[in-house]
């Protein structure tokens, strides 16, 4: 943090001041916020752009797609908040007569927790950073936000802050809505998610900060939820049939390009693909090797992640029953493809962690019934695609009920990167892939995470005329 | 645990094997079930209340009245299964053309979680136990249920499980369904919550013994989500417009009841008033210390409870700033009056502690704008009541506010003991009262915690057809 900076002590307690009168806003000024910074970013695509590329290495393309996606997401989540459904209210007339049957009248209502700490992810520098679903999702919720910057990202951080600074003064909205806290430290993280005007904490990151700071959150002398979407494997699972269907050279190119889709870096990428061990999977393989060699690459978003890639793709190389067809290394940082035997990979547990970067490990299953206890054999996720599942049959019913056992999201055919912000939308699966699997962090309802239900018994006339629409 | 009965082990497996037939089950078939629950209770009707009686002490039109409410609960969730909205589909069509706004078509359902723990209650032996609203819900929700029944009612506890059988086996439903654990010891609770079949822990009592076992739920290789419903406080605010609106001595007679129904030992007991120290307060004190010692007194649940009630009443005689208008003894196990300067309530944290029992503490302000910062020095409750806060006026809606802030449910006048199986109602607060204040264990949305959010993308039709009902 620069000197300049305010303390995270005054940015914490800035939004705790705002949060009842943005818990208070209807939701014109609200969706009007949204709007507007949508509008802002686009306003200044080009430069953003640039500097997001200047730290990230991730490319103009990807940017100027992700830049479209936040401000998709934030205009999305405006029209969500003016359609009324945050705000309904859910209402039980009163019943004359004695209880059971006979009961009061009730009004309930959601309400917002209060001030969201939001931690930036490294990988996606607009859509899950300062103007991200987090902070979106929190704003339209009725929640101020205070985003810890992620050091991947600090300058482009720092300029998107100085934005919606701007339109939050032009909208005459106060500046506590959204606060910057971009000390680069671990104590720095520690200490937002302990600060007790903090009532919720969104996190995007990896298993092992995710863990240590939802601890910090349990322990607080009041406790508060933490929203934690840590990391996954997200199994590719290819029933023979796909390879009928299409050829194994062209799904090896489309797997090939999700892979290595910004170096690797998405949490919803494919670190393992379940084959059968036959001559359409290994035609598969050759032709997966070739595309991922000649993927291009670029520089990784830290040196950290750099180095724990090499580190995971080096572990993996010794691990017994490991065949490796492609492999990084410090002069060419590139993709990763090994295949391991289906009874190796489901009897070492340490096969089926995330490695973060373009890795994929195939297993290679005697036949396909084989399937599905490999799937069984793997966590929680947040994504499982099923290539080849689409014909009704015994075997693809299974692997759509293990696959829905072990993930938020169940794909049919195609491939798991690029979550489309929707309204039924799910991106957070059983743990460790996520810590609440019952919340989302894409879509509208990433909004739920953020509010709690109050129910009024016997409620008077004047408040009942505050709520600004009710159904019954 | 009689030597006769399956082991933990064996009950959990049970519950875990029958898993996926329950989350398959169709909507008829788990009403069907519940509706016949209901059913086999009636019928049971005179015998189970005698036992209860035998066990808690509670009465017999308390627990007739406990055993109608139970009923009324088990056909409620049945009709909720069949309305439809658990099985509801939320669809996103697919939209042609490139992202953010190009999309491929999402189905949105939720699927059960798995074995529930059902931890029973020892102050509700039909309402919250074996056949009570945490075991309705998750049977609703698609999960099979272990409940460990609570020591105080042990012998209504096996009787209910016993129909409980009985019904699931004259509706061929597997006996796994609904397990019993009757253990009595601590270590018994815990190996339950960490038994890797139970896939969540639906708790109610005491904040000691949540918090342990939440702990080892978050302390497990997969951690589980922990639904308990613990201590709380239940503010009940006078504004000296109550009395203008009803008598002194009414209101008291109406508290007092509220107070000594079933001994004090309910959740929602208001234990703390807060007033303005007035007349009109000098003769409802005077008045709520006359019904409460005249009272009708019986045992208590257990020797433990009455133990610390009497602790409790000690440590509260002895703290500075009290005066006690009314106590109890060992000889005369009754209610306890007493009241306290409200500077010395709020710098005070033990006396806002829950003394689980027929307690009241009046908490005296020298002015109404002080009723204010007492409710705010006070933590989270399951229900804040406001007495004369009907009438609109800044001062009520700050309270109203300032309750809001504190409390799952906010009552405008009446008592807060006694709550309505609705499909609005809240039964919840924030920390401490419960360990996730977004959830509710009274009313149809308790379903929600049993349930988690899958979305396919893509799917086949023959997946599409097997969901019960669809909306857009």
């Amino acid at each position: 943090m620069t000197s300049a900076s305010p303390s995270l002590f005054d940015t914490a307690a800035d939004a705790a001041r705002e949060a009842p009168f943005w818990a208070a806003s209807d939701p014109a000024t609200r969706a009007g916020l949204l709007q507007a910074l949508a509008r802002v970013l686009e306003q200044h695509r080009d430069p953003l752009v640039a500097l997001a590329h200047g730290e990230t290495h991730l490319g103009s393309v990807r940017l100027q797609g992700e830049l479209d996606r936040t401000c998709f997401q934030l205009r999305a989540f405006a029209d969500f908040v003016l359609a009324g459904s945050l705000h309904a209210v859910e209402h039980d007339a009163a019943v004359d007569g004695p209880p059971p049957r006979g009961r009061p009248g009730m009004h309930r209502v959601r309400v917002p927790l209060g001030p969201v700490a939001m931690f930036a992810a490294s990988n996606f520098p607009f859509a899950f950073s300062v103007l991200g679903g987090d902070t979106a999702s929190a704003l339209a919720a009725g929640c101020p936000v205070v985003v810890r910057a992620h050091p991947a990202h600090l300058q482009l951080s720092r300029a998107v802050f100085h934005l919606v600074q701007r339109v939050l003064h032009e909208q005459h909205l106060p500046s506590g809505l959204v606060g910057l806290v971009d000390g680069a430290s671990v104590e720095h993280g520690a200490a937002l998610v302990q600060h007790p005007a903090i009532q919720a904490v969104a996190f995007t990151g990896s298993l092992r900060g995710g863990l240590a700071l939802q601890a910090l959150a349990a322990q607080r002398a009041v406790p508060i939820p933490f929203f934690g979407e840590l990391g996954s494997v997200n199994p590719l699972v290819v029933l023979p049939a796909a390879f009928s269907a299409q050829a194994p050279e062209a799904l090896a190119a489309q797997l090939a390009a999700s892979v290595t889709l910004g170096m690797g870096q998405f949490c919803t990428r494919p670190g393992v693909v379940v084959l059968v061990g036959c001559e359409a999977s290994r035609r598969f393989l050759a032709a997966l090797a070739l595309h991922l060699a000649e993927a291009p690459a670029h520089p990784m978003l830290t040196p950290a992640i750099a180095d724990a890639y090499l580190s995971g793709a080096q572990a993996l190389r010794s691990t017994a029953g490991v065949g490796v067809l492609l492999e990084p290394s410090l002069e060419r940082m590139g993709a990763l493809l090994a295949t391991v035997p289906a009874a190796d990979f489901m009897a070492r547990e340490e096969l089926r962690h995330e490695i973060f970067g373009p890795a994929v490990l195939a297993a290679l299953c005697e036949d396909e019934q084989a399937l599905v206890p490999v799937l069984q054999s793997m966590a929680g996720t947040l994504v499982a695609t099923l290539w080849g599942a689409e014909a009704d049959a015994p075997l693809a019913r299974q692997l759509v009920a293990t696959a829905t056992a072990r993930a938020g999201r169940v794909l049919f055919g195609g491939v798991p990167t690029g979550v489309a912000v929707t309204r039924a939308q799910q991106h957070g699966g059983p743990w460790p892939s996520s810590t609440q699997p019952a919340s989302t962090s894409v879509g509208l309802h990433a909004c739920e995470r953020f509010l709690r239900p109050v129910v009024y018994q016997g409620a008077p006339g004047w408040l009942l005329s505050g709520f600004p629409s009710e159904r019954s």
